[in-house]
C-alpha cells in the first residue's frame, strides 16, 4: 500500500547516534560514541525502596491516571531547587512535568512552530533539538559556537537580519562540544534578548555535573520571560525513568500543558512518585556530589590520554563538566573515515558532521567520557590515536 | 511579554473532561464523569514484587537509556498474544511501546497529517483522539454511530467525496457511546476500505473487558495494510504507568518511530520491564477476567438503577463491554443545564456535547460505571433521575 505520510516526515530520520549505538552493542566496542550516563552510580537500591514505599503506602492512587501538569510535590521541589541552587524565585505552576527534556523540546517545537518559522541553534548543536524541531518544519539558522560559548555578534546579527522564534542553546557543557558559556558571554547575551520576542530554549540537562570552576547563573535569571529552562533527572538519577520538566512562564506553561495533555495526556505517575519519594529520603546533592567526582576522573583521564597519545596537532576541548569532550582534527582530516577504521579496531565515537545543519564539522567528533571505565579510556584512547596517525601520515 | 504562539494553538484547548475531573476530586461528589478504570482491581502487590525483582536482577539496564521501539521481550509479547487472542500474524518489529494510547493517535497525528488534511471520525467521538489530531490542524467529518456502529452509507460517501487520511474508529465499546460494532457492520467497513489508502485507526483500549456477548474480529484481520491498531495496558494492568502500543506495517511503524524519537526518545524503560515480568509471572487472563467481573456488576447496577428511576422517555445504550453507556434525554432538554444542576445535588457526569466536532449532542450524555461502587451507583442515577425529572416538568 502507498501510504501518504505527512511532509513533515520527508525530512525525518532515525538518529545517526541511536543507529550507531545499535552497533556499540556488541561488549568488544570500546565506545565513547552514546550520550549514556554511568550505569554504575544509578541509585538502583534507593529507587527500589522508594518505589516499595510508594506502592505499599499509595499504591491504587499511584497507578491511577494523574493531572497533565505532573505531582505536585515533585514540582514543588524542583521550584525550591531553582530557589536554592540558583536563586530563581520559581512557582510550582511554572513547572511541567515532561518525559525528559527531549519531549520538552518536542512540546515547545508544538507550541511555538509554524512551518517555516526561523530557529537559530548553536554550531555544532544538540541533535535531540533538531531532531525534535525538525518535526514542525522551521528554517535552522546555525551560529558558532566559540570557545566560551555563542558568537555574541553573529547572534545578534542573525536575531536582526530575520524573525526568530527560537534561540536553543545549551549554556553549561554544551552537548557535543563541552564547552561552558562564561559569565561575561551570559551578560551579553542577556543584552542581546533584551526588547526581543524570541524564546531562549535554554536545556540544562547537564548543569549539575560541574566537576571543575564556579557555576555560573542560569540565562533565566537575566531574562525571566524571554527563557523557557529545561531540566532533567536523567543525568542525576536515572534517564530510563524518562523524567524531566519544563520551566516557563505561566502564559507559556499553559499552552505547554494543552500540548501535553494532547501527546500522552501526562508523564509515567508511578515515576514521579518513586522519584519525589527518593528524592524526600536522601540527600540529593550527596549523590550528585559521587557523580561529579567520578566524571571528573574519567574526564581527567581521557584528557591525559589524549595528551598522552593523540599528535600534537590535534584540538580538543577541556569541559569543566558534563559527559562530552569535542576534538578537532587537522583540516582535510575525515571523522567519518576515521570512524569507518576504528571500527576495525573496535573503538567508536560519534562523527562531528551529526551536529551541523549545514555541511560542516566533517574534521570534528565527538567523545563521551561518562559510560567508559578507566582501563577502557586509555586503551580506546590509544587505538584512536594510532588511526589518527596512520590517517596523518596519509598511509590509510 | 506578548508571546508568538503557532497557529495550531489556536484552536487547542484543554480537555473540557480533564477540568471537570478537577471539580471531582471533591470526595462527596458522586462522578460517573471520568474515564478511569477501578483501582480497587490494579495489581499492587504483584506490580510491586515484579519491579522489585527487575531492579534487583537488572536495575542498571532497566534504568538506563534503551531502545525507542520499546523493549523486545514486551513486543513479543503482545505480537503473541494478537496471534492467541485475535488469530493475527503480527511480527515484533510491526508494535512500537507508546506512553498509552493517547501518544499513538499523537505519534499516527505527526506521520500522517499535513494542516488541511481530512479525517472522519465517529459522532459522537473520542475526545482524545480529538485532541491529539487537532493538533495537526486537520478538517473533521464526523460520521453518525448507528447501534451497531458506524453509518457504513455515509461514511462510504464521505470517503468518496475527498480525499481522506484518516478514519478514527473504537469498534469495541466505544467511548463515549459503549456502542459496539456488529460482525455485519465490521464485514462493510472492510469492504468501503478496499481499494482505498485511507488509514483505519482501530483504537481498542476497551477490546479485553468484554463482559456479555462474543468476542469480534479486529479489522485488521479484514484490512491488515490500512489498519493501524492502538492498544493499551491501563485498563488490563494500570494506567499511571501510561503504556500502549502501535501495531503497524513495517513501512508505517518506521516513520512511527522516527516521529517518536523525535517526541521523548523512548517510553519509560523500567515501567516496560515492570509490566513484562508482571505479564511472565502472572496470569493475566485471569485478572481480567476480575475486572470484567466487576465492571459486569457495575454495569448491570447502573441499567438496573436507570430502568428503576428514570423516566420511560430516556434513553440508553447497553454495552457488552468497556466503562462507559450514553444517555439520550428527549429532545430540547440541555444536558448542559443537567450537569449544572446535578452539580448542586454531588453528582457529575460529561454532557454529551463534549465528544461532537461540529453542534450537537446537547441532549446526550456520558456516564462512567467502571469507577463507582455499587451504593454510589443507585444513589447518583436516583439524584440524576430527579433532577432529570424536574427538567422534563418544567419547574427547573
Amino acid at each position: 500500500m502507498n501510504y501518504m505520510f505527512a511532509n513533515r516526515m520527508a525530512s525525518a530520520h532515525k538518529s545517526f547516534i541511536r543507529e550507531i549505538l545499535k552497533v556499540t552493542a556488541d561488549p568488544r566496542v570500546i565506545s565513547f560514541a552514546g550520550g549514556l550516563p554511568n550505569p554504575q552510580l544509578f541509585p538502583v537500591k534507593d529507587l527500589a525502596e522508594a518505589t516499595a514505599k510508594v506502592l505499599a503506602e499509595d499504591g491504587d492512587d499511584a497507578l491511577q491516571y494523574s493531572t497533565t501538569e505532573g505531582y505536585l510535590p515533585l514540582r514543588q521541589y524542583i521550584a525550591e531547587r531553582y530557589s536554592k541552587k540558583r536563586g530563581l524565585q520559581i512557582e510550582p505552576d511554572e513547572i511541567l512535568i515532561t518525559n525528559g527534556s527531549q519531549q520538552g523540546l518536542d512540546l515547545i517545537g508544538k507550541v511555538f512552530l509554524n512551518a517555516g518559522d526561523r530557529i537559530v541553534i548553536e554550531r555544532p548543536g544538540y541533535l535531540g533539538a533538531i531532531q525534535a524541531f525538525s518535526i514542525y518544519e522551521p528554517v535552522f539558522e546555525a551560529v558558532p559556537l566559540l570557545a566560551d560559548g555563542i558568537d555574541t555578534a553573529l547572534l545578534d546579527r542573525a536575531l536582526d537580519e530575520n524573525e526568530t522564534k527560537l534561540f536553543h542553546a545549551v549554556v553549561n557543557f554544551q552537548n557535543p562540544s563541552g564547552i561552558t558559556y562564561s559569565a561575561q558571554k551570559r551578560l551579553e547575551l542577556a543584552e542581546i534578548f533584551k526588547g526581543r520576542s524570541t524564546i531562549l530554549v535554554e536545556d540544562d540537562p547537564y548543569g549539575e555535573l560541574r566537576f571543575a570552576g564556579e557555576d555560573l547563573p542560569s540565562m533565566k535569571s537575566y531574562l525571566p520571560d524571554n527563557v523557557i529552562a529545561l531540566g532533567s533527572f536523567s543525568k542525576i538519577v536515572a534517564p530510563g525513568l524518562r523524567l524531566g520538566w519544563i520551566c516557563a512562564t505561566m502564559d507559556v506553561t499553559e499552552k505547554l500543558i494543552v500540548a501535553k495533555q494532547a501527546s500522552d495526556l501526562h508523564s509515567n505517575y508511578l515515576s514521579q512518585r518513586t522519584v519525589f519519594q527518593y528524592l524526600a529520603d536522601h540527600d540529593i546533592d550527596e549523590h550528585i556530589l559521587k557523580i561529579r567526582e567520578a566524571y571528573k576522573n574519567q574526564r581527567d583521564l581521557m584528557i591525559s590520554s589524549i595528551e598522552k597519545y593523540f599528535p600534537e596537532e590535534v584540538e580538543f576541548t577541556r569541559p569543566e563538566g558534563g559527559m562530552f569532550l569535542w576534538v578537532t582534527l587537522p583540516e582535510g582530516i575525515s571523522a567519518l573515515r576515521l570512524f569507518d577504521l576504528a571500527g576495525g579496531e573496535d573503538v567508536a565515537f560519534v562523527p562531528g558532521s551529526a551536529f551541523y545543519v549545514d555541511e560542516g564539522g566533517g574534521n570534528t567528533l565527538r567523545l563521551n567520557f561518562s559510560n567508559a571505565d578507566g582501563d577502557e579510556i586509555e586503551e580506546g584512547i590509544k587505538r584512536l590515536a594510532e588511526v589518527i596517525k596512520e590517517l596523518l601520515a596519509g598511509t590509510k
